[in-house]
């Protein structure tokens, strides 16, 4: 390979920018891909392209990558996803908080199969999903991408969508001929004021034990496939070019052995914002030589500056070599450098089926959270008139996260349909016999209460009032969009869309306070990626749900919950805050910190960590272990018994924490330690086992060594964090160092039923 | 000395435990000081003693220890201070935010040498402050103790308190017969949550160059005693039993002589608190081994654990003979070992004088900042009647901070007076021939709106009304005191005071909204330690100043700005942001920090770092560089001439600031290099030079090597962080790195009148 031929692989090219009315424009192609190239970038979702013509434009690129390039090698296309494939067409689940919710990774297996599908059809190899980010200031805009504030629950939950949307799982081996990507290498949830993209302060201990521990555990099973380096420094050095982060702890401690790719335009950032980098030149040395294979979307700085560094014996053919193979090795996984090809034809089968729309629908209601409910839910049919209200019942991209493709691309006008909470209340209410009055009352975030007086008088004249509120999800608008809309759609979740408050946008607590001023009880559905700071709607109504933002068939999931056709199962992966200025509240905070309190406030979240109501009620007993001391590399058996002792079947969220005695260094309150979401029927009893790996107590002592210590444990059986129905006491002794690589990271959990 | 001994001179006895209606009870001295003892705990503040009676029990006690026990050794008594002696009768001067607001070492090395006199006057040798912590969480109760959010300017008043405390300084050589204490050790201001003692999250690049930054100037200089080690952990490690903090970098890298002595009771919380002992015993050895020399304010783990611990080969005779060394040391150095008693009858001079009350009365006036001001004031006396309005009015400990003697205790009843505004305010209105009609209006943090119609009744037949607002200062009141008192009281501000918004408490904005609503202008005086997010009441009031907490001559500051007397001069010592969500905006954040913007926000603060209005115009000529390139061992001058372009004569505070183009890791947007405040008489100019040795661009690069850089550097003149004047640039060249003992802290400054 020529050393032009070498640095066209550690890049990308983005279609759309040689793309004519859907045609390949000749010049384009010949100008940027005529040595070869690493990636396409998003084909479909820049393109605006339909799933066959993505298909054929793929094919196209590739044939020309092929036939008409010296060494004819294709390129990997890669798309975003996360709540589904981005792209038009692309099944919209749920955004990830609404998944984590679940607290089931199974369902995301099967949700991440479906993005599998869809990405692979089109010709898509490489999707830019999961995000691993440990989610503990509210204000960050891309929370709802997360899955939570606990990093056991984000590995957990993160295992799963790679092992769905790569096909491949510790015990099936590695095929990984699709390959997900873990983001945002790291601690990119920390930023100071919740801000994307803002400088992080944090000590070496807790980035290992909170925020790389989700990597660690994915990357140690031998899951991942491809990282991705997040924008922010931590304490002045730049993610993009930490060596220590993206090749000494990454590589040599964790034996990743697949592309570290960038994070789109993160590489020019050090020259551009961080300064670090006197122009894109050194900025590309800087990024390669710490460990950053592949430049994304484009090759500002891997492409001629990096050729310009290489001829002025700035960097060495070594270190661009070594890249270049990861990406060859990336190429053969996926399997494009085999036959990139997909047959056009075949691509309408992965899109638009009744199966995925059946898995959106089953993912919306599992996501969906209780909060608050003093028996009026569920609702039965016996009713006349239902008042639905609300910025968030009848619109289809209120329903959406930020990376979902109507979303992200802030279209105005799409051809995207979603079932609202208004379709699918009035599909209900033509069949059992209610009528439905939709009156919007407010936009999500304008200013006008103009229609107050009109939301009000259907409130009034209704059996029920149920409210649709929360905030707009969507990167954040470049000021040339704000000037062109009215304030009504300013997004206040999402990628770049951190926000100062907590509260609802716009005039929506006035709504609500204005419908609960009403006669008719008022439900609550917060259709909303951010967890919102409400005691005062959460004191006032009689029933709060947390629907996040539940996708496409999510009018449909929120009807299922309201009406009883599904029991809520929903358990919260983050508390949630009184107040944005009492942040943090994450459970698993130190004992310093948990016990300190704010003037005028009890140091209790609004809701706690892993809290969901239900429409039935289940009991534990006694938690039992099937040993009082064990070794360090022993293994301890933790069991309860769950009865549903409601009438009605539904699922419960069985956690285990555990707390240690007297560590050696100051320690959180308590871990989540494993979890196991149950099925019963009513009367129903099973019986839940943690097998319990010593190891998973390790962490890092003074001198930053992994070790188990001896002493005395405490396990704790809940059904949140703040809600502990019984725990039990071991101790560990024979204590000796963990080696890294023994470490395990999953709990292995077994049920079994009991007659 | 036996073991015995040995371990009592590493503890403190409480005197008020063993005094009986001001006298000595035999029993308890017998109990607690027959083996000696280290420190003596407030005699007078936990006493309730006025000095006089101080100083005659402390020479008891002395005498006692000399005559009675084996070895006759003295203690060392110590109370604290910091806007003041904390004892009865103690002088008060404005809190140190304020002090801080100055800009003047100057003045606070004066207000430093009376609390050094009141302190010897009662026999206590060692003071426990000053406070060297970097405020940047405004909802922290204690950043009213603190020098502000930059680490310059901290360590700039630190050194001039230290000096004056210990009428020590580099130049004079070390006499250090009274110790000044530098708190809280370390980084105690960045508890997450804005909560006292809460866990530290921080890199150890940005802990050492702001957080340890202020320590390490004053201590490389010499001049510090002692130094207070801090309550929360950092990463996990509890600064009490921190070998790293409290030996390996204060005492190996810094070469630290004095003692380190514990915050009150944070051995202990070893046990109670971060649970990294497992008892009392466990708590005292590991503190001890770490360096922590006298335990405060009792012997709970150094007394009987202690002796315990070496009894069972726990701890070495090695380790406390160490610390027993030092403590020693430190008694020697005070010349109580040589002659630890105080004449009685020459106590009340050092109290109550002219010169100590015109010294409070010039640190308030100096203290006070003009944030706005649409030329309303200064107020001439041609008035018929003003309305003095708000808590802050008339109340005197409203104008104190937390560790003032009567704030500090939260006595109800007091015989403590300080000049209040209302006080100032009717003595010139006696003069000038107005009347004041004050009206309370509310409580600082009571509900009751009852007198806002007579208080907008008062603004209304008014030429002006002036409203005195803030925070109640004062240490958290336990649940017993807040049950026995109305809610007016509540302390926001203070220690253990935290809160979760910056607004005003109570129903304070409320009142001000309803005198606005007058057609009389409103002028805003915020009389609190915290800086309140107020941007609707800074925009609609036509003048605000922050008086901050200005102490006992506080009314008669604040009158002497109002009517032009003084010319005000503070400038803010930390960003103001605009909500508790938009924080942090510390003016130094590093460039993707300071360019994120919230939704809603423009990113900038209320007010900048450094601002503040005078009534007259300052100009500035350019800045004037005498060389273009540098070494980084060599210095530079950058001068600039300020004129007064006014009618009034008046102070500016110039700041010089740095920022590095390319530097290896990213540093701060901009960092404070120098300042100085000069007094211009109408018309007269001068020349301000700051004499800038290169070391001073020094920061720990990647391997936490302290370097000076190659490469271009901007200096920056201005009035405030974001009014910069004039900017002019220079290279550094021929690098390498600089040896951390010859690192320069502080600027050297000249200034020369111009003719």
């Amino acid at each position: 390979m020529t050393i032009e031929e070498k640095v066209a692989q550690l890049g990308s090219a983005n279609p759309s920018h040689f793309i004519e009315d859907e045609t390949l424009e000749r010049d384009g192609v010949e100008t940027q891909l005529s040595d070869g190239i690493g990636h396409l970038t998003r084909t479909a979702g820049e393109g605006d392209l339909d799933p066959k013509r993505a298909a054929l434009l793929t094919n196209q690129l590739q044939e020309y990558l092929i036939e008409e390039t010296r060494l004819g090698i294709p390129a990997i296309p890669h798309e975003e996803c996360l709540s589904g494939y981005m792209g038009p067409q692309g099944t919209v689940f749920p955004q990830m908080i609404g998944i984590a919710s679940t607290w089931s990774p199974q369902l995301l297996e099967s949700v991440t199969g479906v993005v599998r599908t869809q990405l692979q059809a089109t010709g898509a190899v490489h999707g830019l999903s999961p995000v691993l980010d440990v989610a503990r200031d509210l204000r960050w805009g891309r929370v709802e991408e997360t899955f939570g504030e606990d990093p056991q629950l984000v590995a957990a939950m993160a295992r799963a969508y790679v092992s769905g949307l790569q096909a491949t799982d510790a015990v099936r081996g590695d095929d990984r001929d699709v390959h997900a990507t873990l983001k945002h290498f790291a601690g990119h949830a920390m930023g100071e004021g919740g801000k994307n993209r803002s400088s992080v302060q944090i000590g070496e201990r807790e980035l290992r034990e909170v925020h790389l521990y989700p990597y660690e555990a994915v990357i140690r099973n031998g899951d991942a496939a491809s990282i991705m380096n997040a924008y922010h420094d931590i304490d002045g050095v730049p993610c993009a070019s930490s060596e220590w982060l993206l090749t000494d702890v990454l590589r040599g401690e964790w034996g990743f052995d697949g592309t570290v790719i960038s994070d789109y335009g993160s590489v020019a950032l050090l020259d551009g914002e961080h300064g670090v980098a006197a122009n894109k030149r050194e900025a590309g040395v800087a990024a390669l030589e710490a460990g950053l294979d592949v430049e994304l979307p484009n090759t500002d700085c891997y492409g001629d500056p990096l050729l310009e560094a290489f001829e002025a014996g700035a960097v060495s053919e070594a270190t661009i070599d070594t890249a270049v193979g990861r990406v060859l090795r990336a190429k053969i996984e996926t399997g494009v450098l085999d036959d990139p090809f997909v047959d056009p034809e075949a691509v309408p089968q992965a899109f638009n089926t009744d199966e995925q729309a059946r898995l959106a629908r089953t993912a919306a209601r599992e996501s969906i959270t209780l909060l608050e409910n003093d028996g009026l839910l569920p609702l039965g049919d016996d009713l006349d008139t239902v008042a639905l209200l609300g910025p968030k019942a009848d619109d289809d991209q209120e329903l959406l996260g930020d990376y979902a493709y109507p979303a992200h691309f802030n279209q105005e006008e799409t051809d995207f349909e979603a079932t609202t909470p208004r379709d699918a209340l009035e599909t209900r209410g033509a069949d059992a016999g209610f009528a439905v009055e939709y009156v919007e009352g407010c936009t999500t975030s304008g200013p006008s209460t103009e229609q107050f007086d009109a939301a009000a008088e259907a409130a009034t004249d209704a059996d029920v009032a149920i409210a649709c509120v929360g905030a707009r999800s969507a990167v954040d608008l470049s000021d040339d969009d704000l000037a062109h809309r009215n304030q009504s759609m300013i997004p206040t979740s999402g990628e770049g869309s951190d926000v100062t408050d907590l509260g609802l946008p716009g005039v929506q607590a006035d709504l609500l306070d204005r419908l609960t001023k009403t006669e008719t009880p008022v439900i609550v559905v917060l259709v909303s990626g951010k967890p919102h700071a409400i005691p005062e709607i959460a004191e006032t109504v009689p029933s709060l749900l947390h629907a996040w933002l539940p996708g496409e068939e999510g009018g449909n999931g929120i009807v299922d919950v309201l009406f009883g056709d599904h029991n809520p199962s929903g358990h919260l992966p983050l508390s949630i805050p009184k107040s944005v200025g009492q942040q943090p509240v994450y459970y698993s905070r130190k004992p310093n910190s948990a016990n300190e309190e704010h003037v005028y406030d009890d140091g209790e979240p609004l809701y706690p960590f892993g809290y969901g109501l239900s429409y039935t009620d289940f009991e534990y007993g006694e938690l039992e272990l099937d040993a009082e001391t064990v070794a360090p590399m022993g293994t301890l058996t933790a069991s309860v018994t769950v009865t549903n002792a409601g009438d009605v079947a539904g699922d419960d969220v069985v956690q285990l924490y555990q707390h240690a005695e007297n560590p050696s260094q100051a320690r959180p309150v308590q871990e989540l330690l494993g979890f196991e979401r149950v099925h019963l029927e009513p009367g129903e009893s099973k019986r839940v086992s943690f097998e319990i790996d010593m190891t998973r107590l390790a962490y890092h002592d003074l001198a930053m060594n992994l070790v188990v210590e001896e002493g005395s444990y405490e396990l704790r059986v809940g059904t949140s964090a703040a809600d502990i129905v019984d725990t039990a006491a071991f101790d560990v002794t024979d204590t000796k160092a963990v080696p890294g690589s023994a470490r395990s990271y999953l709990t292995q959990t077994s049920i079994e039923p009991i007659s």
